[in-house]
């Protein structure tokens, strides 16, 4: 009764090696009728070229339909498209659907079998963000840093390795991305003391290729003190171990549970690392180096050509792993490799991508209040005193900071439309009072040393979130929509001037991508923090969404707390969501009539 | 943030006591804007005179708004809508939302708190089949047998009694019906040696008004020997114990867990008993009443007025619990209060419900062959030798039974529309291998004693089910629509000339009430076990469902299950579900295009 697979691009899966494996790759993530990795492409701009759905036509948008996963949870992350085969991942126990779009039968499944003790070292629910694509595999990451290789068309594993330790408090949640013949992933824990690394493991077989560490000795991290540089200098010898006191950094988080793109012509991987462990910063002098970083590596050495750190000493959690979107743009007249990133902590950044040099820092929600400004020269942010948990010191509550811990953005990752120039931000609108303390460090225990609670950005709107459109180049506002939540899902945009985004409430909203006018909603089965993708069957465009409500913002939901200051200070300020929502599990795939 | 109930049927709620709960009502069942009860009306006719939604525009039909319960496992029954409020429950554990259909908010939920032993003496899976509404009253069924009364406008609990004690294997799954100012509940247990009964309780205080056992002496019974009455004649004194060995009556079975229904006119009740308890004939000599029996009974005192018993001295399970519908129809030339009862045996019986006269008994499904056919003098069905299972003996499997034990209908209750004359029955083409075993009572341990393996009938289409409609008058199948699985979704018919239902691999589908042919079907998250109910709201008809697969025929996901026995015999015969849909729980809510 199960169809067989027949799959033009699966076909074309061969011989594997590093030039086959690149040259699909770099195909398939520019054919606009499949959907090969988190961001749609390498540039991470989760624009699609496709224009069947238009911002005339979106309000005849329906679903068509639907699956749940069978989990519970937050789902996040989004369903890859390839040839006639949709692949659907789920948080843990981190199922995989292969599911066939010509009758939506499940060609095969697979469910690891994982120790559901790592759940209790997973900071912010059960999440996974999603599945990559290569030489005829599918790629999961699992929680437990597990990473699979599983045959795209029987779903039967090729190899497995280990990629960390839960019982030291390193788990995986992010989506693994395949650049050439190797595969990068990063690790979890910034909230256990896990040492951040990027890991590329070759697609053949699992082995290592390279990794490099966030924090520590250069050997470590993949550094040239000469030639990797930092605000276009060199970042000189031990530039990490020389801040940090002692041999913290061996505990210093930077972990990289963020989302990768890569730039073919220059090769260079882009990342970010995460906030320094522990959240009490008096107990970690220094400015704790290469957290909180934007890194761009080679892809095929993992050799650092730049890091850019833009929360040093961080005082907040505001991990710095946001998505770096690959945009190609004139910026003063001249046309430029930029990356933007709309980094947790407020400000938009936009470098040049090929050296490093900050652009454009500016705050892309006006209630951020933690740094007046960032100084273009030094590239640091100013602090303001009053809302420095560092100047304040350990048990004193530093009341009313904007951002919150989950910064104006957290991993929910942004769309650039090239046709508008503009890029589409799905934000938070949430602030804090944030109380340090001390704590000390014991393997696979959590080391938070912070006590926190969240609230609505006070004299605003009331809500949680705002969905805006921003000017990478001006680093301006171009258009804010104010929401009742955290806007926690991945954003789409498309040719078809349509920008689709997903609220915790449920709703898959389509606004206009040039005014921002709300055009189509439709209350999918739980709270959207998956990410919204698109594709072509048969000829005719799809629009698929992961619903179940969870991550940071939906942990009370998703793990049952309800103390205000639980789920590491979420829990107070997203209560209201059980009024509009329940957990669930479901794809729902929309289209227009035929 | 929460809407206010502002429902014109809820503010009409007032002083409560018999004749306002009635009357109340007695009006709702007849408002088709609205869904008071499990079968839309008392007649449990499933059919809706809502004809918005039509055989020419049912292909326009899309889900305008989808809810996850955030349950998995198998959802039975649907919700109620009453005013601006939709009611929706879950399996185990229970939940109940009150959601505003002006904007899909939950107005409030309830939890209970249950011991979650109750799951492991449950047989069938997790399901629970509906709410009930009277006199302002959300009533709630407990799996644990905890019957709750909750304000339907504030969800706040005003009173909570126990119906039974699942230590001795007492659970219940049941919809509770309300007529008058009494609340009607049943019990399950048949495979835990449970004795059946029928409670009302009155709706004020959930104190007992009556209680009938389905098995026993005649005062527990609530039978006039003289005055209650089978095929036409007084059953006499001690009609049931003198049926069964000893004290066997004690662990009879005769539960209670299916669909109510009732005559206002008449003031009786109808309802089933399900099958004596062991499953294996042998350690239960007689005819074991009133097991298997269609029962009408008063609803003020709970006397019965007539049995009839389907199938005397059970030998398969062919639990007599399925709804009976009351139609009103010409028979041989004269008008007559019929009632239709499709059973599990794979008769579907036309019968006088005021007197219990046999008037049809005929097979709904050709490939039943445990008997020949019904005798109609004495009720009784002829078995054929080959395929009993007491001829045949303990230790001997008995092989080719059609139906299987889940019957060639199981739970899902059929419709009836008037309009055409005909019932639309989601029927089972499920035939099994039994082989009975001696087995001994223990208080809450299975009681089961046979082993069972289920498969498609033979020679037929392949596929586990047919969706059938029925001339109840001729007794003939007037035309039948195969499927891959059991249709195990309650059906609804409307003036429209649509009739609804949905699979187990999650499609709702709508056919043309006269030929039967497909016009609509959308795939829903997960299986379709639940019942599908219209109303309207600012006047437009919307139709709902809830997905969520499970139910005996789902038990192999729902529970987990891969060994072709176990679930009582239905896991290898459903296997392949998987291929199609995952555990789920989520209302899907649909509409024509405004
Ligand atoms: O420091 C870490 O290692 C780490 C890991 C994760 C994660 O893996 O999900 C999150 C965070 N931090 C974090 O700070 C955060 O805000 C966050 C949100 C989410 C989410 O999925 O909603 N995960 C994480
Ligand atoms: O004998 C009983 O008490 C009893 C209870 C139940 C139940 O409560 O669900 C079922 C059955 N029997 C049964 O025989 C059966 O086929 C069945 C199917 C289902 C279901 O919900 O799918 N329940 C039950």
């Amino acid at each position: 009764m199960l169809a067989t697979l027949c799959s033009a691009a699966l076909l074309t899966v061969a011989v594997g090696g590093q030039v086959q494996a690149n040259d699909e790759l770099l195909k398939l993530q520019q054919d606009p009728n499949q959907w090969v990795m988190w961001g749609g492409n390498y540039s991470g701009t989760r624009y699609s070229t496709l224009d069947q759905i238009t911002n005339k036509n979106v309000k005849e948008l329906r679903p068509v339909w639907t699956f749940s996963t069978g989990v519970l949870r937050g789902h996040e992350g989004g369903p890859l498209v390839i040839g006639d085969m949709q692949y659907v991942h789920t948080p843990f126990p981190n199922k995989v659907f292969a599911i066939d779009l010509n009758d939506q039968t499940v060609v095969w499944s697979y469910e690891p079998k994982q120790n559901a003790d790592v759940i209790a070292v997973m900071c912010c629910d059960t999440v996974n963000r999603g599945l990559a694509y290569a030489d005829g595999k599918i790629f999961l990451q699992q929680a437990d840093t597990t990473l699979v290789a599983l045959d795209a068309k029987k779903g039967d594993v090729i190899w497995s390795i280990k990629n960390g330790d839960p019982s030291k408090g390193e788990t995986n949640t992010n989506a693994p991305l395949v650049v050439k013949d190797k595969i990068l992933t990063g690790i979890s824990g910034g909230e256990f003391g896990v040492r951040g690394r990027l890991t590329a493991y070759n697609i053949k077989d699992g082995s290592v290729a390279w990794q490099a560490f966030s924090v520590g000795p250069d050997k470590d991290m993949l550094v040239d003190p000469e030639k990797t540089t930092a605000m276009l200098k060199p970042i000189g010898k031990d530039s990490s171990v020389s801040t940090w006191q002692g041999d913290q950094w061996k505990i210093g988080g930077g972990t990289t549970w963020g989302w990768y793109t890569y730039d073919p012509a220059l090769n260079l991987v882009y990342y970010g690392t995460g906030n320094p462990s522990t959240w009490n910063p008096s107990q970690r002098p220094g400015d704790n180096k290469w957290s909180m970083t934007i890194m761009a590596r080679d892809a095929d050495t993992g050799m650092a050509k730049w890091f850019y750190q833009k929360t040093p000493h961080d005082e907040w959690d505001y991990d710095g792993v946001n998505e770096n979107i690959l945009v190609d743009k004139e910026f003063q007249g001249k046309p430029r490799k930029l990356l933007v990133n709309m980094d947790r902590n407020g400000f938009g950044y936009t470098l040049d991508r090929e050296t490093g040099e900050l652009l454009v820092a500016e705050k892309y929600d006006p209630a951020v209040n933690w740094a007046t400004h960032v100084d273009k020269e030094t590239g640091r942010p100013e602090v303001v005193a009053k809302y420095s948990t560092a100047q304040n010191g350990p048990d004193v509550n530093t009341k009313g900071v904007c951002p919150a811990a989950l910064g104006s953005k957290d991993q929910q990752p942004s769309s650039y439309s090239p046709k508008t120039g503009l890029l589409y931000v799905p934000t938070n609108h949430v602030c804090m009072d944030y109380e340090p303390y001390d704590i000390s460090y014991v393997a696979g225990q959590p080391f938070v040393g912070a006590t926190l609670s969240m609230f609505p950005a006070p004299n605003s709107h009331g809500g949680l979130g705002n969905f805006i459109a921003w000017d990478a180049i001006q680093g301006k506002i171009v258009w804010s929509l104010p929401e009742a939540f955290a806007v926690w899902s991945g954003v789409l945009s498309t040719a078809g001037d349509v920008v689709f985004y997903g609220t915790l409430e449920g709703y898959l909203k389509a606004v206009d991508a040039t005014t921002g006018k709300e055009l189509y909603r439709f209350k999918t089965p739980s709270g959207i923090i998956g990410n919204i993708n698109t594709y072509t069957h048969k000829g005719k465009q799809y629009v698929a969404v992961l619903s179940g409500i969870g991550g940071w913002a939906g942990i009370g939901m998703a793990a049952g707390l309800s103390k205000s200051t639980e789920g590491l200070g979420a829990v107070g300020a997203f209560k209201q969501l059980s009024a509009y929502t329940q957990l669930g599990g479901v794809m729902t795939v929309f289209a227009l009539p035929d």
